[in-house]
């Protein structure tokens, strides 16, 4: 079992340079690792290394790096060289959520690395399990789903699949410290692992209101960011119950539960959505109407919020952390 | 139909003085409103004044007032008589979820006003054509949910029953502006309002992944708060969909409904709450455990929390707002 009394200096591998892998490859960096960056695909190679920088700048703007940044890309080695990975202790694949374009990914990660290595995927869509078995040691195979970006938020959830040797799982979970992360464990493969649950359990909620034309989305919106965004960065749901008193909060879920939408298939909007290939603030389609203008005026607002939601989070951690329960 | 131009010079009532009556007050009386608040009950007279008192500090600390605390008092009348309702333009019932109660408080309320007083209920839990069934006039009734501390958050729901005349909601809604909210009108009278029903939602999914021993209380907790409190102050659920991507979106909840949590009766869990008394935070009994330090770390701590997210919210007003739109 290997220890993170010397973390900083593991070399970790990402592999797949999208949105995602390349706000990952940041993250590794700023915690001090030095990062093998493999580009899956050769039109990635273009942007990744100037995308990371302006990355980066945006870190040391939020007084999160503690050198400069080209120290920081000196760090870093982006390729197509899969072989380059040799040395890693952890890598973490983040290409499209698809099985077949993973497999082919997995078999090149399994040929370059040691026996050794661990392997994860940031997949939030398919079962640990189903792609433990692509591996040739699954029990070293595990889940880490970040959240974008991924240098700027502390959430991070660690999930084991059916063979995953839990030591393991205690490893990365132990590292996510130096990550800066507030890292939760799922020793058991659910679909969505914890937050898509919660999450498409609103989203369901959420769509159904709209479908039955009982409230318009910007309602619905503006209720959950006024009135769960008051407290949830503080705390989470069960805590909640705890400051708003038990005995009415069951009273409310006894009349509530029998109304809640219990929907197996997802309402046509969706698929229309699909149909018109809306990609939302990204081509300016979507559940809402957006002008050029006011989708860059979004993403700015999301790049100035991450960062004044991650101070704050950073002024009230967790006083209590199941892990150190254990 | 009243109007709103001289809104500061309305005068209103709150009748019921606990823990939301109390903060409804302080939010009249910080948006320049004469507040005549009402004690159903001789024991609320004891504490109330101080109790808002204090609650003004906390507002002029969070630089929300324009003069001193002891102004906002003069405009404040705390009495046992329902008659000195007479002048109010809007009468706010904040006491207990027991539609008895509510019954004999609102006969003494109505036999107090005039025949244009809006009459308003803060109730999340009994439906609003249930309780304008008691009143003279219904049309004039409606619900307006607040969020603790309702002097700060941005929350306020606004929802009319079968018999409401929509033009009263409205008044309430563009008033609302002038108590520094952003509003949501629910034309229907849709059971748990829409709040109550995205975060019913989720606590039905939590519960079923604790009672399954799929995760922990804390895990569920801290996964909610490191993602969903990563940008739901920012954006709703549905605008986080156009982040996101909506063919992603799609892909995700097709393969998520059908796995949902979809009970109708609420977990043991909450009964042996119930039954053992527990208050939570309140009596450090609770879903989680509470040493009476850490039970006051945490009212601190979301003290302070409400003031930073309070701010935060602010930085980020909402660009589109659908009565805008209507």
């Amino acid at each position: 079992m290997q220890n993170t009394d010397s973390a900083k200096d593991l070399v970790v591998g990402v592999v797949g340079l999208g949105l995602m892998g390349g706000s990952i490859v940041v993250a590794f960096l700023i915690a001090g690792h030095r990062v093998i960056a493999v580009a899956p695909l050769s039109s990635d190679m273009v942007e990744a290394r100037s995308h990371i920088r302006k990355q980066l700048a945006h870190g040391e703007h939020s007084e999160l790096l503690s050198m400069p940044v080209d120290k920081y890309l000196d760090q870093l080695t982006i390729t197509e060289d899969y072989s380059l990975l040799n040395d890693c202790s952890l890598v973490m694949e983040c290409v499209i959520e698809n099985v077949e374009i993973k497999k082919t990914v997995f078999s090149k990660i399994v040929s370059a690395v040691s026996q050794s290595t661990i392997i994860a995927s940031n997949t939030s869509a398919i079962p640990i399990s189903t792609l433990q078995k692509l591996v040739s040691h699954p029990q070293r195979f595990l889940g880490i789903h970040w959240s974008e970006p991924a240098y700027m938020t502390r959430f991070l959830e660690v999930t084991c699949g059916d063979q995953t040797d839990k030591s393991y799982a205690e490893w990365v979970v132990e590292l996510a410290g130096l990550w800066g992360k507030e890292p939760t464990l799922l020793k058991k493969d659910i679909r969505g692992f914890i937050t898509n649950r919660l999450m498409y359990a609103v989203y369901r909620e959420g769509l159904a209101l709209i479908e039955n034309g009982d409230a318009t989305m910007e309602d619905v919106d503006k209720a959950f960011r006024y009135d769960a965004g008051s407290w949830i960065t503080l705390m989470g749901i069960f805590r909640r119950m705890d400051f708003l008193g038990l005995r009415d909060s069951k009273q409310v879920l006894t009349s509530i539960y029998p109304k809640l939408c219990n929907k197996e298939t997802v309402p046509a909007v969706m698929q229309e959505m699909v149909d018109k290939q809306a990609r939302g603030i990204h081509n300016m389609k979507g559940l809402f109407e957006y002008t050029p203008e006011e989708a860059r005026q979004w993403e700015n607002a999301f790049a100035e919020f991450n960062e004044d939601i991650f101070k704050l989070a950073a002024k009230y951690p967790s006083p209590v952390t199941s892990l150190n329960q254990d």
